[in-house]
């Protein structure tokens, strides 16, 4: 049934939303603010299930694109995500009936939520990446024959680009990823203007009720004292995700990072506190792999995190430093993000890992 | 009166632009090759004077855009420029009634030639630039008051950008030279749509016909043994462009040359057969500046060209070489082009040079 969301829902989403950020995706701490803002002055948000959208409507995703670290210092009005999707429309000659999420996982979890409330205009519950990836391809829309483009990409100064790339989603990033550091490191898009037919069968369904589910369950540990890994792992093993696991506690001892093409690259080394183990994660905005020495213990599109040892709060790769206190969360992802397909575009080989992609539930029993 | 192109007027037409060119714009050879291969299948152009089109016309300036390098390893199929016009019509939602040139000098002469071949539609006898410069803002279009975006930028894949900028020419220029890296060095485009009023008040009239004649008072002087360099002169001196001179005649005795941000940026130095004078040249894509010593001889937007001393053939910058024999021919700008308005937008700070523009037939009255 298509529902409202309560303004209270709001910061267990974005907390959700930034573990399934994956270390990436940029904090949704800013959206959670502009939503906030649109609600109390009246606005609502209807969710939509995917199944509850009609098969011709019109569904286009809406998100930000670029440096999250730049969206801190260039606050968006809020109208910059509304004025991607009309420009997208008027290109299309049609207005959308409803907007999904590119991407569950970090700041884009809260953009489309600020359209929908400056529209009127339902969201689908679900989304294009079920976690937070750091290209436009990296799609499940794409994976299953969505064309990503025509998109709409607009700045805080009016400007628009609109690129059609046809069927070809890699040259749209290509393309779009120039437009946006050029547009100051930060853009607005709309874009894999759709069916509701093709929502159906390429959406990864309730992942906003997932991070939603999840914010909730890191609180609710919290205020009751219970461990908030184990009531995490607890909540996965309902959902289309199935698995969540503790990899391995310890404190961060080293961190390398480095800025490159508009993305950040770089690695983090997790011991155990006795020293006994030492975890490294490889990352490009989002954690990619695991290893313990050589041995592989997850890798992408699998999820994996860094959160707080106490508060199962979740560390964004930029936040990470020396000696922080640390769990290394691993999740697994649905089926519909590992067929050959899917992992073609998004499993490790597609972030250049010299790693053959296995699931994270095996990996752990292997162990 | 409209008039037809002549076949036989294209090599003409084709050098008299690379004379224009003033050492840039590009080799207008592969583009007279595509415009005749359509003229010999019965294609026809009909040019029009400014003063010919319509006021409520719709007139749209066409282009490629990028590094004439790379149109020699990636000849245009011939029908890039006509699919951004045609994506520019649909995006406007209206037919285009004329095409003009955006730039008179080198390649650019040549593909509004193709479209207008392909297409049928009439071509103005007049440009934005009255030579060739190296970006998109640089355009008397722009200077009074025309908005260059929507623009349309498509490639060879089929791929297109459409920009919007509002009346922020610079930001269209930053952004569309971005997105034609990403497309491979080249591509083509369509922008500045305007009325026919806007081309009476913005084009500088003529400079087809220029180069049409340029070329034939260098062919002419070859066949007849005359001095071409005084036919150009007196040439010239019967349009808006006034004054042709002769500042030097010499070897090439240095050349360096670098490509930074799409640009080919460097410097030349010419002397004398017998030493005792040294002119410099400065240039980005197309020759700015021509100094002796600290003093200026001669700067943008006046022309510098480099011609073959004996043939007055024009040499770009790419093809300078030690050794070569060549004279240094300066040409002075129409009024529209020599405006504070102008000037500010291609006047000598414009190209980042430490100079004030003045007048080329001044400083050689002051030698």
């Amino acid at each position: 049934m298509p529902r409202e969301l309560p303004i209270d829902d709001l910061p267990d989403l974005a907390r959700g939303a930034a573990l399934l950020g994956a270390g990436g995706g940029g904090d949704p701490y800013i959206g959670l603010l502009l939503v906030r803002a649109e609600l109390e002055r009246g606005a609502t948000i209807t969710l939509l299930d995917p199944d509850e959208v009609d098969d011709d409507a019109l569904v286009v995703a809406s998100a930000f694109m670029g440096a999250p670290t730049v969206v801190i210092e260039k606050i968006p009005g809020g109208d910059e995500p509304v004025q991607a999707l009309r420009s997208l429309e008027r290109h299309l000659g049609r207005a959308a009936d409803a907007i999904i999420p590119m991407e569950c996982g970090g700041l884009n979890s809260m953009i489309p939520l600020l359209v929908a409330a400056r529209t009127g205009l339902p969201m689908v519950d679900g989304d294009g990446m079920g976690r937070a990836f750091p290209e436009l391809q990296m799609e499940t829309f794409g994976v299953y024959g969505v064309s990503g483009s025509p998109i709409a990409i607009c700045n805080e100064r009016g400007h628009t680009a609109l690129l059609d790339t046809g069927p070809d989603n890699h040259s749209m990033e290509w393309y779009a990823r120039a437009v946006t550091v050029r547009m100051g490191g930060v853009a607005y898009i709309a874009e894999y203007p759709m069916t509701g037919a093709q929502v159906k069968r390429t959406a990864i369904p309730g992942t906003s009720s997932l991070a939603l589910a999840l914010g909730r369950v890191i609180r609710l540990a919290h205020d009751e004292h219970r461990d908030p890994f184990e009531a995490l792992a607890g909540c996965l093993a309902t959902t289309i995700y199935r698995f969540g696991h503790s990899l391995l506690e310890g404190k961060v001892v080293d961190v390398e990072r480095r800025s490159a093409d508009g993305f950040v690259r770089g690695s983090a080394r997790i011991a155990t506190f006795d020293g006994g183990r030492t975890v490294e994660l490889t990352f490009q905005n989002e954690h990619l792999m695991a290893r313990e020495g050589g041995r592989l213990l997850a890798v992408a599109p699998d999820l994996i995190t860094v959160l707080d040892a106490e508060t199962a709060f979740p560390i964004t790769t930029e936040a990470l430093r020396y000696g922080q206190r640390v769990r290394i969360f691993v999740i697994g992802t649905p089926e519909i993000m590992r067929t050959p397909e899917a992992l073609a575009v998004f499993g490790p080989r597609a972030f250049g890992l010299d790693a053959d992609w296995t699931p994270v539930e095996e990996l752990v029993r292997i162990r």
